[in-house]
């Protein structure tokens, strides 16, 4: 069943539940460090389309995965807007011209991705030739996560820096975020008419918002994104790392599914919104690092938990990380895959 | 009124809604940066009870304050059963002997607090000598923080040791979390008997986990230090940072308040569980580097929002950062005792 991915995230009944992982393609597989090193590093790995290509295919030739999900970075479109992005080992992410003032924010240029980004395209293209019917996820970061990298000049603890620009100078604040917006929903719809299947957006740091701020400094900004790709009618994923208390706020900006981090309990989630949209998640990426008995156990745990019904789509709740053993991979994707047939049999009497 | 801050954590009606904040006596005060030098380290500075004394007092000199808080850290417990705390620059708290392996949790030895971490006791009694009726506060890292830190050596990312130590050897993780507990137990019950007022338990990293993860490797281990407590008839404050999905099983645990990060809205903390507990918090500790006009409106912002009510103890979500300018921190605690008092007004109507 090749569209068990998409018709979950449409809540529509499936065999199994689907699994894909995020960040799939990475730095745990040997093959994958092979290839980057080919690259010479990890950006200019983004940007050859030949090699995000084999990237995004390699975890999908040793796993029974239900969807492959582009190679790149949603740091791509500050480093095409001359943030100048480089990758840091032990660090992070560092960008060598960061926002620093306003006039910055104004001189800004909303990036073309047809012209600047048009590698995530190319690579796009590749994979779906490669692919077999099995969809594709493109991607996008939110328009606030993209804001605290690039004022941050990189990752933070407290993101301190474009928090108190969002406080001192909210004009500024919400011309970056508006810019941002029109950039990402061009870079998403480029992905769709490339061949994505499905579109995500990683908003990795609305969690350390205030409610309210979370709503106008991150929220707004996604549902505007949303409501422009409506009539690509594409389907959505919407993934706010801690953002567990504002689900119910979430569910209402119009995506069709949403990723749930690993501290929030997809039952109380499935309670609360499980009716409006779909739910993607959400074992602790930790669990990958002990042992299959455990790993067993704690997807089995996150199964039953969503219990019988449609709308499931199996994923970590946050990245994999690069010590995780590849076999652990294999045996969490046939386990979810084996043991959620009961569950869909049962739905189905 | 010098109980404003007990009466309000009793859900007594006040004057004025109480403020003290997390880490008041801190880097942000220059006279808070002298004392240390003088000392050496920070950890000198909380081993030595005349000069912890003079920087617990050093922020009711200068603000209005309702309560003190000793100074001390969380680590102090670690520290004592001989994993050696030192504080390093730009990277947080290291262990010189972090837990490696289970024979290590079995040895642990737990401390006695009025033994080896005496000089706290010293510290609350000459703090209270010169306090004048205002309340001191007494604190504790929870087991589960304190484990945390132990296991990782210091402050992480994700906290990936600690979390395979606790689901590939669930026993040694919970001998070790109740040795902590009796640690931490002990240690509450000696400052109490030194003069503590009030004790709050600090669950810094219990946001990190999953929800059944939260409950049997933080919550309940808190719970059981409470019931200890509970006979001393001392009331209690429990904050977990991140915990706002899990209050309303917080409020369960037999505290007489909550903290509140600035993630959590207060208004729906309040609907939750406001009627059985009092709320402390909750302001972004940001805020407190833009401009008096914004602390205002946003400090308001959190007055209003819980409202007429008793039970509302004012702090910041997390604690105030070093580069704060004092001044900013005068300006929040006289806006929140003249604000508030009409609202006071209003509930005795």
């Amino acid at each position: 069943m090749k569209d068990r991915f998409l018709r979950a995230l449409k809540k529509q009944p499936v065999d199994k539940t689907p699994i894909w992982l995020m960040r799939q393609a990475g730095r745990y597989l040997p093959e994958y460090r092979a290839t980057r090193e080919k690259a010479g590093n990890f950006l200019a790995l983004c940007k050859t389309p030949e090699l995000a290509c084999e990237v995004t295919l390699q975890p999908l030739r040793r796993y029974d995965l239900d969807a492959a999900i582009i190679f790149s970075d949603i740091l791509t479109i500050p480093d095409a807007m001359g943030l100048e992005l480089s990758l840091v080992e032990n660090v992070g992410p560092v960008f060598n011209n960061p926002i620093k003032n306003t006039h910055q924010i104004k001189q800004l240029d909303i990036v073309d991705p047809s012209d600047d980004l048009g590698y995530v395209a190319k690579a796009i293209k590749l994979v779906k030739k490669e692919l077999n019917d099995t969809p594709l996820i493109g991607f996008a970061g939110s328009p606030w996560t993209l804001a605290a990298y690039m004022v941050e000049g990189g990752s933070s603890r407290d993101f301190a820096k474009v928090k108190k620009l969002s406080y001192n100078d909210p004009d500024s604040m919400h011309l970056l975020l508006q810019k941002l917006t029109v950039a990402v929903t061009s870079y998403l719809k480029m992905q769709i008419q490339a061949g994505a299947d499905a579109v995500m957006l990683f908003d990795t740091w609305g969690g350390l918002l205030s409610q309210s701020d979370y709503v106008s400094l991150s929220l707004n900004y996604m549902e505007k994104i949303l409501l422009s790709l409506e009539p690509l009618g594409i389907p959505t994923i919407v993934f706010t790392k801690g953002g567990g208390m504002w689900l119910e706020k979430i569910s209402r900006i119009g995506s069709t599914g949403i990723g749930l981090d690993w501290m929030t309990d997809i039952k109380v989630a499935k309670q609360i919104i499980g009716h409006k949209v779909a739910l993607q998640g959400n074992l602790d990426p930790t669990i990958m690092l002990t042992t299959k008995a455990i790993i067993e156990k704690e997807a089995k745990n996150i199964l039953d938990s969503y219990g019988i019904g449609n709308g499931h789509i199996f994923n970590l709740g946050h990245g994999i990380t690069p010590d995780v053993p590849p076999e652990n991979v294999k045996y969490l994707v046939d386990f979810v895959h084996s043991y959620s047939q009961q569950l869909h049999a049962q739905s189905s009497i």
